[in-house]
């Protein structure tokens, strides 16, 4: 039998595990709760324990196994196999995440930023083909991303690389970001990001339209329902989705001017606009690239769903074949 | 003895020539006149020609090389080693390059495009350091560069990459860029670019300026004018060099917040004011870079001058050492 990959997807809220094939089908996939109570301490104990029970109950063994990935939140470090400052976790020290999992599975064990594991994920077998040049941005409460160029993800020299959200699209009058600047694309493209927009252009706007009636009454607005009105043809919320595709299409086109991908694929919360976004985006990335990368670089949205985390996290693993 | 390296430098008025050690010490170098006439047929003949002459007066032959490397204008074919659309050198049409260089020669030969191969020579034993993530910018006539991540020269789907001087810094308003665009950082960093933000910003300014008066009556202003004009306190010209740097620190923190390379190196004519030039680049790269890579990432000027192009065309005859 060949040998299989085991992805392991630590978010917030759910862990989730995936069993897939050496071409990166998922064969199983389950997921459990995080309990971040007690600084986190009940995570990797739960995922370890999750993993022998699973094993046994899928009649699976050590030696079945190339090896296998994880993503997480936090700064990680793919040497060491620890994870810092993953607040949402509660980890705010350095974590034992791989020595411990690896010692109690005994099968070799590889991590790296959740937003990059996405990345490669949707670059395996998502919609970046398995491309060696694919950007991956997603839009979800943040802005993240991933950069896979000439085959390899990129992390930089401090590790940071990938971070599309803290891309500057507003260097003048830009909206505050958590990093502590302004002008972040993530201040824009994030789900709130979109809100954001959408409040400034309310001051404006003067047609009927009753997402801008929301706002100006203080009721809760998202951004899911300023695209689904943008779709059913409210001007206003049309033109926050206008302005949202001319930032990202802005940063679309200045990473793709300077690393030609064959794709940027995006996914996320937001991207589930689907081609209305795509579209939008589209528009703004012809306007803002030069003629050979309008040629050939391509705006797709993401494929792999939640599933992008345990994908990517399994490909981590495909090291360990050699 | 050891083996050496030879690098080729082809450029529209010169081609220069490097025989280097495997270390990148340059022990020989030469330079010929580029022969551009008659849709450039003699420039390959012109270049076989100089250095089966050279090999002879330094006492070398074939056996002392590991191989070539040439770095070239135009769009460079690295598989079939062949240029095409190389304006300044007339050849219009795709011409034979590495095929007859190699069957002369009998050296093994490697081929990139100029701007590429500067940023490899920058980045192997100039500003550069020799570290996997190095980022080259060339301010010139044009503005071009080069990205070195993870220890890989960056091409991209189209082989389009490290256009720097084609990022959009300027999305509304900007100057028409010769790509078709408007308000890419060519526009505004090369050496003509530099000048027309000097006209713009005279139409608004009331103070007293050499430099200004200079444009207000016709006469032939150079970038070099306007930083020396700077430097010695013309209060105009240095709002010039504050927007020129803006401009700069903006594209560079954005290729920053996505690559996170340990430096941002700036080369070309345009980066002889150094120092003067680079700390107000820094300025505004502090200002739209995020934390960790405002920490991490370096903005350096580059140290090789016109030998960045031989010593990185040797470079990529490292290759063949293997």
């Amino acid at each position: 039998m060949a040998k299989k990959l085991l992805g392991i997807d630590l978010g917030g809220t759910t862990v989730k595990f995936g069993i897939l094939t050496q071409e990166g089908e998922v064969q199983e996939k389950w997921a459990i709760e995080t309990n971040i109570l007690e600084n986190g301490k009940h995570i990797v104990p739960d995922i370890i324990a999750s993993i022998k029970h699973r094993l046994e109950l899928y009649g699976l063994s050590k030696e079945d196994f190339i090896g296998m990935g994880m993503g997480s939140p936090g700064a990680v470090d793919r040497e060491k196999n620890t994870v810092t400052g993953a607040f949402n976790l509660n980890w705010k020290d350095t974590q034992e995440v791989g020595s411990l999992i690896e010692k109690e599975l005994g099968i070799p064990f590889a991590i790296d930023n959740d937003a990059n594991v996405a990345a490669l994920g949707e670059r395996w077998v998502g919609a970046g083909e398995n491309n060696p040049d694919v950007v991956f941005m997603t839009l979800g409460t943040g802005v993240g991303g991933g950069i896979i160029a000439d085959g390899n993800l990129i992390h930089g020299f401090g590790g940071a690389a990938g971070e599309i959200g803290h891309m500057i699209v507003e260097p003048e009058n830009g909206f505050a970001c958590t990093c502590g600047n302004n002008g972040c694309l993530e201040t824009v493209a994030s789900a709130t990001g979109v809100v954001k927009v959408a409040r400034l252009l309310a001051e404006e706007y003067e047609g009927n339209s009753h997402i801008k009636a929301a706002i100006d009454n203080g009721e809760s607005v998202t951004s899911k329902d300023i695209f689904v009105a943008a779709e059913s043809g409210d001007q206003f919320a049309d033109s926050v989705v206008e302005k949202v595709g001319n930032y990202l299409g802005l940063a679309s086109a200045n990473i793709s001017n300077i690393l030609n991908p064959d794709s940027v694929v995006v996914g996320g919360g937001v991207s589930a606009a689907g081609e209305f976004l795509r579209e939008r985006i589209e528009k703004y990335f012809m306007t803002y690239t030069f003629p050979q990368v309008r040629k050939t670089t391509k705006i797709k949205i993401a494929e792999l769903g939640n599933d992008a985390g345990i994908i990517g996290a399994a490909s981590l693993a495909s090291q360990f074949a050699r």
